[in-house]
């Protein structure tokens, strides 16, 4: 049996486990990210832990295809280089492929945890069977992958599929990118919660008052919470965020044409409060027999899809 | 040698000729479209013109590969079958390429004119060496034709590229396809004929007023040419438009990374008017490695687009 070590690099821990060619996984581990300080020591960290998991493939009678890595920021996926990580310190024009291939003897592939995402849903997911794949994840940015005709799209040079980084209103709030109106500054965690922030100081009645003056944290998850306990600024909320973000996607399948928009990540897990309004917002918005082919799933992966995604890079 | 029929169907003109592989136009003539009526009669007319076509092919001592055909309206690629030509009456659902195929032997292709359009120039002209192309026909509608990893992308509907759909300002315009704020109802000829009347009728000084009271038409054309003559209202409305052509294209950048994008069409031959502001938005909006990867260029097969795109369809 072949089995990949996939790596899920995230900015407090680093989920490292063996997974099957058929995208199980066979054994997982969680390495906090703090553990070592700095990109050397991290990487020998890693190296330990990629070992173990090698020695571990071996008892189970299985051979170590390679390492695939899910990277937390911009990469060079053709060379495995890692341009910086945002959240992790020390991270900066690092060859992460060269270094750990160098220490483990295996072979590394690296994408951005995104794509990476996108690749195992589109495996093993809630893509299977399609060749033409829209994948998002919604949670404090919106990530984006691609698969096109079959394949995992990068673009030429490694930095296609910025799905978060559309523009949907020219004239909308900055975004962290230096753009106006990008769809992340409408559906991103950040703005679910400042909106509602916004209302509730303009005196709009809800149950999130009574809440987070009780010390609940007004997050995306009180908010579906809220939204599903019958609140109407809640609902309100999820309701506009789903239609803005069915209203960049309607462009999108205007222009790829795609069988399948995967939603991932915490937001697209308030099920129909964010899914409804995206159908509708495509069934309305998009040409007609590019809408009538595209399906809106969740994602299936869950919690395993980054180890997931990442090993699939290897096979 | 070998070389293919092209036929650029339009809503006042058909043009047909014989085209080499190398994009070399060796023969052309322009039928008429109001000379047949109705799908059946123009369907004759144009079996007609073929049969012509091919003997002139054989007494250059050339063969014929294949018609291609650039057609103005929604068709599944693959079938060659027209869904509906929106300017020229009594076209549709019909399977064009069956039909044509049975009448003159040859193996027959249909794409969408913008398809068409984007492959010609991928082969043949500013898109030359590139793997990854982002084209568009700018005029009375944007048109949209996409190139990836070296192959015309369809998508697997047949229905994707259609890159003047994608939305830009959610509170825009009506589109004429439904939606607001789509691309097409910023940077299409009736937008900014629309704009300039606009300014005018509120009292804007130009010297559009002095020429258009005199009898000149108020069309892209004069506008470019108030522009070219220092006119600030005129030069004011190409900015805008380029402005909000290259948002639209940032958003692209940020998700296709394409090597090169191609304007063409009317509007785009108004050089630096309308290059200089999108270059200038992509530069500033897209993500830097991706906006530092792409050329933005105009198109370089001119009127021969069509046809030569037709015929690239064969081979």
């Amino acid at each position: 049996m072949r089995v990949a070590i996939g790596m899920d690099i995230g900015g407090t821990s680093v989920k490292m486990g063996l997974v099957s060619r058929a995208g199980r996984v066979l054994s997982a581990r969680s390495v906090p990210t703090a553990e070592a300080r700095g990109c050397r020591a991290q990487l020998l960290l890693w190296t330990r832990h990629a070992r173990e998991l090698a020695d571990e493939a071996r008892r189970m009678g299985a051979s170590v295809a390679g390492i695939g890595i899910g990277a937390p920021g911009p990469v060079d996926a053709r060379r495995g280089f890692v341009y910086f990580f945002p959240n992790i310190p020390g991270w900066k024009n690092v060859p992460l492929r060269d270094l750990l291939r160098r220490r483990t003897g295996f072979t590394v592939r690296v994408d951005n945890d995104a794509n990476a995402m996108a690749l195992g849903e589109f495996r093993h997911g809630a893509g299977r069977g399609a060749t033409d794949v829209v994948f998002l994840t919604l949670g404090t940015g919106v990530g984006g992958g691609l698969v096109i005709g079959g394949r995992l799209f990068d673009g030429p040079s490694y930095s296609a599929a910025e799905i978060g980084h559309l523009v949907i209103d020219e004239r909308g709030p900055r975004c962290a990118c230096g753009n106006r109106g990008c769809l992340e500054t409408f559906v991103g965690n950040g703005y679910l919660v400042a909106e509602a922030r916004r209302r509730l100081a303009g005196g709009e009645r809800s149950v999130l008052a009574r809440w987070t003056a009780a010390g609940h944290r007004l997050d995306p998850i009180l908010l579906g919470k809220a939204a599903r306990a019958g609140d109407r600024l809640a609902a309100g909320i999820w309701e506009r965020a789903g239609d803005r973000l069915g209203t960049a996607l309607a462009g999108l399948v205007n222009i790829l044409n795609p069988q399948r928009i995967i939603l991932g990540g915490g937001v697209a897990q308030n099920g129909r409060l964010i899914f409804d309004p995206v159908r509708r917002a495509i069934a309305k918005k998009a040409f007609p027999v590019a809408a009538r082919s595209v399906k809106v799933l969740p994602a299936k992966l869950g919690t395993d899809a980054g180890l997931v995604g990442a090993a699939s890079l290897v096979f």
